[in-house]
């Protein structure tokens, strides 16, 4: 029972609680500023921030496995919310609370029902380069987002041009000491970055971890105190303070409005799966243990359906988070529990004093923490090793900030997955002959082979499909035309075709027919078992072969019965 | 001169002019009611229906090359201009008119830019299976959609479900007049069709093809003649009529707006495309004759930009208008021309009897054209020939109907690619050993070989990409854990392997560390030559082997070396 449940729990031993237990406090000191600026990101209130990390851990440990990842609110989803919300709802409404319960929620379902299905390989939808474009167009759109709170000026929108926009129209009314205080919590945060990674990875270096948290407190009292809180907005001033924190208020949502959230939380799931995904991939890597993506559907669906339902909101497996858990030593996902119980406490006792954070120091942690994220260099890189590559990041990049978050995900599936088809648009095709005195056939252009006047023997090396039967049926018909001789047989030899796909098929059969009017006889050899079940089961009768073409076992036997028939001539 | 403007001159024969005129005279009496009813779909006037057939055929006759293919307003790119627009605009309005320009105009030249840049293959994004599904879906939402003429209720929606709920909320204040009047024209349109059929392919077979038009004259004067022109709706009282027929009035568009027309258009570009290009290759394929795409591209490229500039809107070429073409002897994009001038003499001289055509027998007309195109028998033999085929056309076609049609050539263009992916992401991987006294390896389970009890020696069948590299790598790793003796040396050979993505050599690098930290040492051998290329290029030192890897010419060069030193412990 405790097995299934929390499939970790059979590896965890006695000395694992110690290590949990650390890992926990030190994750949850990271935890509670991100879940507070990620929160704002989302347009949501900070409890409801906090809330989604708790009981996404909490959901996490139920049904996860990965001994690290750290489950939250994260920059990309948190963004990807707000995108979703924005044409929905009025920000601040208990309709816009609702539905990004309600988001989370259905993503949760969607991933739970992708983990029990095990489609695991949804993860394999995207190349690594358009992940990275992806994610630098995202940032790119969060960077510009949190001038707002540096400005304290209203700007809005969802690419980067509306942003710039809008930016623009608002500068001249920008406002000096929000400003200041944004840019110098900023060099803060980046100089104790580099500090900390000089830093050996000791206690000292895992308490550096911590310096958000510690930045924020400081700051926040230094504006209370000061005569600064009357003009630096904080918490208390956003629209998010005070809403609702209770279970999600799914007000009556009509019909087309409910499809548009099914939509955005299947882009969410994806994306946060991914994320995820690859963060525990990683961590599998360093603990030398395989990954089972489906059971990482599993968890992070229970964790979104988890934050969703108790007035929380998207969750994933944060990067850095994971990292600092990591090396802070956690060996389950009760570090994550006992991270869930730290962050308890804040919820229920100075949660209050949140109000007075200031706004400008929180779009500054924002900033620090996806601006890395930004990665130009990575594109070089994926440009130099391969055009194609290269072209659907930038691509996706583009789309990103042109068409916003959803477009660029929606976008950079099409080019990961087209720069495969394409790729297979031009398959090898070899001429082949008969090595002589053998039953083995081979490329005439590099072998001494035997061929016949009246037949032209091909191989083709791939599966036929939608994306490569023009090039193919076009490549051999010139083939055919360039032939001194008449020709009455055209085989093919399928050694090398597993798959014949519908497009393809009816292709093929078509051209049977076309053949056969030009007086040039269709054969099929070493047509695979599988394929010649799948070909023969569709054609009237099961039994014949196949109406529209000659079957032969072997390319050998096709052989033999035509030189007989040209010997006999 | 000539020859390049006109790329189908230099085949002109002057026995072909009466053969073009004849058809073009036929076709022209299908394209008018044809070019009404779609303009009424597309939501646009009479006046621009038929300007952009005519204005769309001597665009295409001018960069096109197709004999037969009648060019025109279509339904699917009808209902999709329709769908573009609804958000956008009010119909109606000088802006709908100028915007449905625009999306021809622009659709045009992102057409003749991919026929410039040669980028045909995108014809190949969607498999038939898929186009299937869309066309499908696309249908069922075009005939809900002329529920409103016969009911003369003002349905709306671009979904299946909002015109299904706004049909059932409008439906207790049908009307029954226009409603008979529709279900009897649909009635004898589809009598004709079937009488049609069962006459033999001579003159008379062309003439019942103009049914349509004599039936929509009949009903016209009948209703002009009775008491009934006062209950039944006709153009004049719609919101198309009297609108502005000139140019296209481009009032100033925001930028949100221009990059939603332009994604709009880009959808339009690649369905119209598809439509056109199979169409093409249809009618090259009775001429024996190869259509060249990029050609294709620039020809509806042409025929869209001179629709869209002279006051039409998003033409294609018909599937139904150049069969019969086709079958009344069409040579050449000549017959367009001709067609173009017939028309032209409707639209200077009777055009404004067009006020009198009645709406529901305009929207039999729509359905008696698009009905056929449902066609859930195809679905059945997809589905009997391949369950992933059989998927996609499922799939496609519910997200045609959820989502409505540019929701659906998205998901459809999605399933189609991720279909390729998912088929390719287990490939074939074979163990393989020496042949005794040769310098082949071969599979371990079906030959007598030599293997060595140190290296593992292994071919992958397929090109590494982002979509296998994790199922290859964990299969692998299982094969390395799997043997019982202690493995030095793993060696992957390459000769089946003709490219390597970013990420799966992102993959290979990192795997090529851990194998190292287990006591692995990873080998390449038989590296083709252009990857070979790729790979050096991309470490940092080129001149150096990779030094991830060590690189072997052949699998036997790695072999003697490790067999001899296998000999020397």
């Amino acid at each position: 029972m405790l097995n299934s449940l929390f499939p970790w729990w059979r590896d965890h031993r006695p000395e694992h609680w110690g290590a949990d237990a650390l890992a926990g406090l030190v994750v949850s000191l990271i935890l509670v500023p991100q879940s507070l600026a990620y929160a704002l990101l989302a347009g949501v209130t900070p409890q409801m921030g906090l809330m989604a990390a708790i009981a996404g851990q909490l959901g996490y440990a139920l049904l996860g496995r990965s001994p690290a990842l750290s489950v939250g609110p994260v920059a990309i989803a948190s963004a990807m919310t707000m995108d979703a919300l924005s044409p929905l709802a009025l920000p601040g409404s208990a309709q816009w609370y609702g539905m990004a319960g309600l988001l989370a929620v259905l993503s949760g379902l969607m991933l739970l029902l992708m983990g029990l299905l095990r489609l695991g390989f949804i993860a394999h939808l995207l190349s690594h380069s358009v992940i990275g474009g992806f994610i630098s167009g995202a940032a790119v759109l969060i960077v510009l987002g949190q001038f707002k709170y540096w400005l304290n000026v209203p700007i809005s929108g969802d690419t980067a041009y509306s942003l710039l926009q809008s930016l623009w129209n608002h500068g001249p009314s920008l406002q000096l000491a929000p400003l200041l205080l944004g840019l110098g919590c900023l060099l803060a945060l980046i100089a104790a970055r580099y500090l900390s990674s000089a830093l050996p990875q000791n206690g000292v270096y895992r308490l550096s971890k911590t310096f958000p948290l510690l930045l924020l407190c400081v700051v926040t009292v230094f504006v209370h105190q000061t005569e600064l809180s009357s003009v630096i907005p904080t918490l208390q001033s956003t629209l998010a303070w005070g809403g609702s924190t209770g279970l999600p208020h799914v007000a009556a949502i009509d019909t087309p409005t409910f499809f548009r959230l099914l939509q955005s939380a299947a882009l969410i799931a994806l994306i946060g799966f991914i994320e995820s995904y690859s963060m525990a991939k990683a961590i599998g890597q360093i603990h030398s243990k395989s990954v089972d993506a489906n059971a990482e559907l599993r968890g992070l669906g229970a964790a979104n359906l988890a934050a969703g339902l108790s007035g929380g909101f998207a969750v994933t497996g944060g990067l850095s988070r994971s990292v600092v858990n990591l090396e802070a030593g956690a060996r389950s996902p009760m570090a994550g529990v006992f991270a869930s119980l730290v962050m308890l406490l804040v919820w229920l006792g100075p949660s209050s004093l949140l109000s007075s954070l200031p706004l400008a120091a929180l779009a500054a942690m924002i900033m620090a923490a996806v601006g890395p994220l930004i990665n130009l260099h990575a594109f070089l890189q994926v440009w130099r090793y391969d055009r194609a590559d290269g072209l659907g990041w930038l691509l996706t990049f583009i789309g990103v900030l042109l068409g916003g978050v959803e477009v660029g995900v929606m976008l950079g599936v099409t080019v990961a997955l087209a720069t495969v088809v394409m790729r297979q648009g031009r398959p090898h095709i070899a001429e082949i002959g008969c090595v002589p005195g053998t039953e083995h056939f081979r490329n005439v252009l590099y072998h001494q082979v035997q061929t016949l006047s009246n037949a032209l023997f091909v191989r083709i090396d791939a599966n036929l499909f939608f994306g490569n039967w023009d090039w193919i049926q076009e490549n051999l018909q010139r083939k055919i035309q360039s032939r001194q001789t008449a020709m009455e047989h055209l085989v093919l030899s399928l050694s090398s075709v597993n798959d014949i796909d519908h497009s393809a098929y009816l292709g093929l059969r078509e051209w049977a027919r076309e053949l056969h009017q030009q007086g040039v006889q269709l054969h099929l050899a070493e047509i695979k078992n599988p394929l010649l079940h799948k070909l023969r089961q569709h054609e009237a009768n099961p039994d014949l072969p196949l109406s529209w073409a000659q079957e032969h076992l072997s390319t050998y036997q096709a052989f033999q019965g035509f030189s007989g028939r040209e010997n006999a001539d």
